[in-house]
């Protein structure tokens, strides 16, 4: 269906509120803060009354790339921060989708911006990494519910 | 430079803070809520020590579209809320520009997506058309600097 890949995307076999410590700590890792966080299921649930498994949008950035980005193209903003999305399985994992920032560099030709989007990509991968090696082998998303094991 | 169009933008001749009225004003009249803010100068000047212009991000949300956008891929929450940026103009205007929603559908090849990406995209064109209107004749791009007319 997608014509587009756009995200990073990993599945940790933790709760959402686990996975989001393990992203916060990976993020900060890579050199990337959280500028915003929104919780989707509550704020769909307080503006429609319906109930959607748990799913967040934490808003992440590092400041010197964000700095550079804007200084190449201004409506770059209309694209950031850098999204990363957590959203609670059925078996109880979480996935995590980051907006991919080669996707920028995709959409807009200037070679500046494409070295800042590579940068952040970089590091973006690497937070990915960290999230995997972090929950270790007995979190993996093949593995899923073993619930027991998610704060190891 | 650029290969694809990602925002609906216009310039209107009045200061950022007014502007930032006008767009809340015009968002909550077509059916849009701010769920977050980012002052991006402020967020530069306090982690890089750097001054640039007046540039902030409301993170703009339609409930109802959201919801059915998720429902379609829940990775479009990479790219939500729909942003809309607010930048100081050297002439004391403000530029803004909104993330276009008909991107979604150019990327996504979903028919409910692209349906829902429709409404979004008229609901904010005709944000774009309130503030252009809004902000009368006197208020134009082209006339910037009549400032004693913004609050008109």
């Amino acid at each position: 269906m997608t014509a587009i890949e756009f995200t990073l995307s990993t599945t940790l076999a933790m709760p959402i509120d686990d996975a989001e410590v393990q992203v916060r700590t990976a993020l900060a890792d890579v050199g990337f803060g959280v500028l915003t966080e929104i919780d989707i299921a509550a704020t769909l649930q307080a503006k429609l009354g319906v109930e959607v498994a748990p799913q967040r949008i934490l808003g992440a950035c590092r400041p010197q790339l964000a700095h550079r980005a804007l200084q190449s193209d201004p409506r770059i903003a209309a694209l950031l921060p850098c999204n990363v999305v957590l959203a609670a399985t059925p078996d109880g994992g979480t996935r995590v989708d980051a907006f991919d920032p080669a996707f920028l560099a995709a959409i807009v030709d200037d070679a500046e911006l494409a070295t800042v989007a590579a940068d952040a990509r970089e590091r973006l991968q690497g937070m990915m990494e960290r999230l995997v090696a972090g929950a270790g082998p007995e979190q993996r998303p093949d593995e899923a519910g073993a619930s027991d094991a998610t704060r190891a």
